[in-house]
């Protein structure tokens, strides 16, 4: 089977999610050409010696010709991205985006895109804590989710353009899920947008104690609060879009977060035991869900093991 | 030089921390005989095929004869555990603890502890999500700290038994640290106690949108709540004990966590961009000098891949 899917695509932004796209075409496929551009420049010289595809002067002439075009900036500058280049987008060309907002965006998107053009937003489940050109690889997508949230649009070619897009992501690997733009930012702020804040908030209270508490804060982060640091390295522009463009999800998911915090909190204070095991037992279920599904690993500890040099090494 | 520090040792639970004490002293010694109990039959009779020592039949008989008595059962067990033993125990001998709050429960180990006894309460900063005897592994105090919390005694024989337990850890492996019962009550209610209490909290939250949302919860978790899940898998009756007996410090670090999520949410909700950028930002730093320090690893999602079967493979 030929696997060049797209015989030409761009690629506008080229972090992590950007650069891996390219990295993974040149692993397993699904295309021919890939142009890059990046409005960073430290980012566009970084990408040139990096990341495999043409890096060309502009976005509009990155996406000239390109049958298939995939936006991976953050999700607030989808909108005037998609007005940059809409004059200069092929008629029949796809327009996806990798956005973790769907909603909004894609009314942003939708704005400047020519009728010619299929848009088709798009979102894979998958990313690392790290950003950036260099932090691209060709198997991030392998094995993840690959949601596509497609227009309400009924025509034949739309529909086989679905289809063309969603063979794409599965030569890189992923699996591909259709869903209403509504349906994924309600899913997302719960499995992923309400994380994020929570450990973004966590790390913040502990940036704050760590100077009461003289150092010790980062010196006993293997308790427990390492784990939280991770997530909350990622990109704060991405993440303020995020948070940004799904407001609403983001603030109903929050407010039963509170509401569940303060009845542990109530439990606590009046040392009611029970309460406290009854829901400590019940995140035990949800995560051998996880584990059962394949998708997390069971290792403990995430396999990870010491770091330091100890007395035994 | 014979890193046999004590002749004979008892350990009394044979849970993860426990158990890990035993292979441990296997693997790098530090003790001679190694004498176990557990009042769980289920986990006495697994220890039994599973973890290196003898096992006894009580906590009495255990304790009878050991220089050193290693308690490691949840913190609300330890003064009645001590009340137990507390006539079997031999004069001279070291008395200590692997529990995760030292304050509340140094005086209630401290109540029946006979004055013969030298009681030094311990932590060590080490552990994985999983619990009982089969989890237990000789490497899990490698590199980490323990973390000592010696009572205001000041006699030489009191100091020497500290340096006697240091020895003992170091040997394991371990970074010794010594602390007031009060500061690592503090410490370890925003490195520890907080990250667990949230983590529960989250996944208790999703649990209830799993229903709403369909099996789309743990599906989508990749997204950065299946982090959150590893950590809230710990053992519900351990960390019921911690939360009921560090009240204070949980209680006034959850505060400062729940102000400054309103903040957030307040941020979100009036589309404060520049505000969630600054702490966003505030996070990264943390997460370097974790890094910086040794404590994590600074591999993308802690060295973790894909784990489905992919097309690929």
């Amino acid at each position: 089977m030929d696997n060049k899917i797209f015989p030409s695509i761009a690629i506008i932004g080229v972090g992590l999610l950007g650069a891996s796209i390219a990295h993974a075409v040149r692993a397993y496929g699904g295309a021919g050409e890939v142009r890059l551009f990046d409005h960073n420049p430290d980012a566009r010289a970084m990408a040139e010696k990096l990341v495999p595809g043409q890096m060309m002067a502009s976005a509009s002439e990155a996406v000239r010709g390109a049958e298939a075009v995939f936006l991976c900036v953050p999700v607030g500058a989808l909108g005037k991205l998609t007005e940059e280049i809409s004059s200069d987008l092929k008629p029949g060309a796809i327009l996806t985006d990798v956005g973790s907002v769907k909603h909004s965006v894609t009314a942003d998107m939708a704005a400047s895109c020519p009728d010619t053009v299929h848009l088709i937003p798009g979102h894979p489940i998958a990313g690392t804590e790290k950003s950036g050109p260099a932090s691209g690889f060709a198997d991030l997508f392998a094995g993840a989710w690959h949601i596509l949230t497609p227009l309400k649009t009924d025509t034949a070619d739309y529909k086989k353009a679905i289809e063309t897009l969603s063979l794409f992501w599965l030569t890189l690997g992923a699996k591909v899920e259709l869903m209403s733009t509504e349906r994924h930012d309600r899913v997302l702020a719960i499995t992923s947008h309400l994380p994020h804040l929570i450990a973004y908030n966590i790390v913040a209270t502990a940036y704050d104690m760590e100077s009461v508490e003289e150092g010790e804060v980062v010196k006993y982060s293997a308790g427990g609060f390492r784990d939280f640091t991770r997530i909350a390295a990622s990109d704060p522009i991405m993440w303020r879009d995020v948070f940004l463009n799904n407001k609403t999800a983001v603030l109903e998911t929050l407010g039963r977060f509170s509401e569940d915090l303060a009845a542990l909190q109530r439990a606590i204070r009046w040392s009611d035991g029970d309460m406290l095991v009854e829901e400590f037992k019940r995140a035990r279920g949800i995560r051998k869900a996880i584990i059962e599904a394949g998708i997390d690993t069971d290792e403990p500890d995430f396999g990870r093991r010491s770091l330091k040099a100890t007395n035994h090494d």
